[in-house]
């Protein structure tokens, strides 16, 4: 039995991941789904990276979680990474599912076609709370091209203002993640277009782990919505010794 | 309930799209398989791609059909981008399939690897008539590789001369796909190596597009002789809303 | 009915082909899994690829086989190569199992990142017998991604130390890959990573042999231990006409 932490993306909360995480228990593991700092209800949306990150170191050393099974999706890279670089000997291995993997220094903006970020700082700016969104249609053909159009608008209804900050906050890290001794595995769900196939999550972020174990599943960017039963499958798959 | 128009490619009519459309028909949708000026069997050989456009808007004209779901196999990417850049208003989605995306002033042959034209320009000074045919081995290896060799034969010996025109002439739009209002969709067939993978349909030619929906299946270029239901399904989901 | 011969790769013998064997012998073809010089318990490490290729030909030779499909897997690759350069009218179809593809003059390691050819020299020097060693996290991890920890470990105890010389030594061979009359098909194993993805097996070797059918399907390296009946069936469609 293994104990698998799954942390959610860019406009999620741990609430969305829940069904992934009870095939998950299903097959006899233990799994948490915790929210990051900013993305919680009550949280404002000035949060920074470093800030993210504690949030989740906080909540494994709160739950004494140990020897476990790390999983971050899409922004979610971000923080696995950085909980990784602070508190490596409570980590088994790390899943990056379709997520950024920074090097000491880089922001996940940084890992971005640079016409995203224009246009994610386009829409910050006209919120002005510090926030950003992503507009129904990118989100329908570009994030969710696997689902029909009502998995595709109840999925978009419970997604929340992410804090911009921890989009540009460059990371700090004594140890780049090819050079962590833990294990990695990365999770490639093969139609995933969030970010553009010509400027892609697998081989393009993944090779920085070094040496990794790859995952690929037919699937979009958000298949926590459109088959989280599979989904759990590949993060098994991917977080077994 | 949608309408489809699906548009074939080089060497084939609409008749080779009639088993699709019947499976995208038993799911409660209409669908039209309208043959290509220049494929029919009595049509010459001297085709150029404005009339090959042109016979699909008048097509579309005749039969009244609006609100549809236009969609394109390989050559018949660039007939439904130049269909959309004239009547636009008949159309609520784009369907690449495995096609050839234009920008104004290019041809298909332009976003060939060279030796591709080479060799389709020699075929054709041997026939002479203006058509370029298939070699069966290039279809057999590289268009056709999922199926059994007794498919193989039996859908080549369907295929039609091609008019080597429409292969040639530059389109003519007012519009670049990536700035066109309507929504689109790519689907990419995995095994498809018409073109080589070192030069892809997607995501070289689907990127064309500006924002899409990239649907993927397996098969090859001719998923229409291989698996039609298996087609049938991805152009739905590629087409739906 | 056809013959199809099953070249194994690096650290393998023929054994370890005898379930794809099976599988494909089960659809009424004859099948045979030589191990090549070199691969043998009684072999010494100093064999050369010069003497590798040479002992398929005799096999081929010795047990008069004529019209066959030969597959080569990964190392393989160089071994069918040569062999269906001195050898041609033996051969009906040569089927490359994420293998290696050379032209005349170039080495197993002239196809490897660098880094891979510096590692395997580095455990060559420390073994000091000619022959090198893959360690378990590389295989576990790069070579058999989709098998389950204790298939894994199963399969890495029956691996037998592979002579080095046969990756260093440069093919001789009258004609190229593409130039070969011979038909020619590429499997490629979608998960492979025992190259990295962003210099991969497909399409960067398999163009090397021109005109070729490609067969793709999920799996690592080691589908022959993850799941040989899918590896037969997929070498099945590759290898018939």
């Amino acid at each position: 039995m293994s104990t698998y932490v799954l942390v959610h993306g860019a406009w999620h909360t741990g609430k969305e991941l829940a069904t992934v995480a009870e095939s998950i228990e299903a097959t006899g593991h233990k799994s948490f789904t915790p929210t990051i700092k900013g993305n919680r209800p009550s949280d404002t949306r000035d949060v920074g990276l470093a800030e993210a990150i504690q949030s989740i170191v906080d909540f494994l050393v709160l739950n004494e979680l140990k020897d476990l099974v790390l999983v971050g999706h899409s922004y979610g890279g971000m923080v696995i990474t950085g909980v990784a670089d602070r508190v490596p000997n409570r980590i088994r291995r790390l899943v990056y599912w379709n997520a950024f993997v920074p090097n000491d220094g880089e922001s996940l903006n940084d890992m971005l076609p640079p016409q995203y970020v224009e246009l994610s700082e386009h829409i910050a700016i006209g919120r002005g709370d510090g926030s950003v969104v992503l507009p129904f249609t990118i989100w329908r053909e570009a994030f969710i091209n696997d689902a029909d159009l009502d998995t595709a608008q109840r999925a978009f209804r419970v997604l929340n203002p992410h804090p911009i900050k921890t989009l540009r906050d460059k990371i700090s890290l004594s140890t780049n993640p090819a050079e962590m001794a833990v294990a990695k595995s990365y999770i490639n769900c093969t139609e995933d277009t969030s970010l553009p196939h010509h400027y892609p999550w697998h081989p393009r972020l993944s090779q920085k782990l070094g040496l990794f174990r790859l995952i690929q599943i037919p699937g979009s960017h958000e298949l926590c919505f459109s088959n989280p039963a599979r989904l759990a499958q590949a993060i098994i798959d991917a977080g077994r010794d």
